[in-house]
C-alpha cells in the first residue's frame, strides 16, 4: 500500500478501512474527499458520530434502536402491543415498517441461532421475548426471519419455547415474488406455493 | 427510503451518504456496523476526523498534504529539489512515491485544465509553480499527468509557460505496460511505442 505522508490522514483512513466493504484505496479516497470539504463540515461529521455513540440507545422492550429508553414504536399507543413480530436485526424492522402493512410491535433478536458461528439462544434477546410474552398477554407471535437453515432453526427453537404461552404463532408467507415468472421460479418456492395455495378471494384484498 | 427511528443515526447516515460512491443503504450499514463497536471506538473515529480537519495542512511549496507547513518530501535534503515532477493530485504523489524510482520533488496542480468543467489555469497551482522555477533554478520539469485530452492540454499550456525558464522538460514514457500482450494493445499505444522505441541497451537497466 502507498504511504500517506500525513499521520492525521492515515488515522482517518484506518478508521474508514475498518468498516465493512471499505478497502484501503476506498478509505483513502473518502478521507481525501472529506479534506476538500470545509473544516466545519468535517467537524459536523465528527460531532454526529460522537452524538450517536453517546445517545443512541436500544429500546428496553424490543431492542430496536431508539433515542429514548423505549422506542417510538413501542411507545405508540396506536400500535397493537399484543402482536409481536420477531426479527433478526434492526434493518429488518425498517424493511417491515417500509411496507406500512404491520401495526403491531417488534422484537429484535439481535442475530440468529447459528452453532457454526457459536451463536446460541443465550447470545440472542430470547429471555426478554419470553418475559414479554408472559407479562403482556401476547396474542400473536409472527416470525419474520430469513428462510435460511439458521432462520428455520431459530423459528423451531422459539416455537417450542412459546407454544404453551401464545395461542397464535405465524410466519411470513413464502411464495412467488410479485413480478416473478413461474418458469424461472426455483422448485422449492414453487413447490411450497402450490402446497400453501390460497383461496382466490384472498388475492383481491 | 426506509425511515430510521433515531435522529442520531439518521445524522451519521446523512454524512456517510455524502461521500463518493456511498449510497443510502451502504451508509446505513456502515452506521449500524459502527454502533456495534464500543462507544470509545466511535469516539476515536470522531477525534481522528477532527484532528484531520484541524491539523492537516498543504505544503506551501508543493501543495502536497503535510502535517507541517513544508512537507516531508520538500524538507528532505536527500532529494533533488532541482527536479520537479508535476502531478494532478495527492494520490498521484503517492503512486509515484510507491515506485521508489524518483528522488526529486513534486508540484501538485490540484486538478487539470478542463474548460468543460470551468477549470482554467487560475484554479490550479500554476502561479506557485512558475515562482518555484524562477527562484530555485529548476533543472528539469517532469510532467506526470494522465494521457487524457485534459492532461495533454495542461501539458501544452505549462510547456509554453515554462520552456524559456527550464532547460529540460520531460514527460512520462508511454508504451506497452509490463505483462501486456502485443495483440491486445490498443493501436495508439502500440503506434507510439514503435515511434518512441528505445535502444536495446536501455532495457537491461
Amino acid at each position: 500500500m502507498q504511504e500517506i505522508s500525513s499521520k492525521r490522514i492515515q488515522n482517518v483512513v484506518d478508521h474508514f478501512a475498518s468498516l465493512p466493504s471499505v478497502g484501503r484505496k476506498t478509505a483513502l479516497r473518502l478521507a481525501l474527499h472529506l479534506l476538500k470539504k470545509s473544516g466545519q463540515q468535517i467537524d459536523d461529521f465528527a460531532e454526529a458520530l460522537k452524538a450517536m455513540a453517546a445517545e443512541v440507545k436500544f429500546c428496553k422492550n424490543c431492542h430496536n434502536i431508539s433515542d429514548h429508553a423505549i422506542c417510538s414504536i413501542c411507545n405508540n399507543a396506536g400500535r397493537n402491543a399484543q402482536q409481536i413480530c420477531v426479527v433478526e436485526n434492526i434493518q429488518d424492522v425498517m424493511a417491515m415498517e417500509a411496507t406500512q402493512q404491520f401495526s403491531g410491535v417488534y422484537h429484535v433478536l439481535g442475530g440468529i441461532i447459528s452453532p457454526m458461528d457459536g451463536i446460541g439462544p443465550d447470545e440472542l434477546n430470547v429471555a426478554t421475548l419470553l418475559q414479554r410474552v408472559q407479562e403482556e398477554s401476547t396474542q400473536e407471535i409472527i416470525f419474520a426471519l430469513n428462510s435460511s437453515l439458521e432462520g428455520e432453526t431459530t423459528q423451531f427453537f422459539l416455537h417450542r419455547k412459546l407454544k404453551d404461552s401464545v395461542h397464535k404463532i405465524t410466519t411470513l408467507a413464502r411464495g412467488i415474488s410479485f413480478g416473478d415468472q413461474l418458469e424461472y421460479t426455483d422448485e422449492i418456492t414453487l413447490g411450497r406455493s402450490i402446497l400453501n395455495r390460497q383461496l382466490f378471494e384472498n388475492q383481491s384484498n
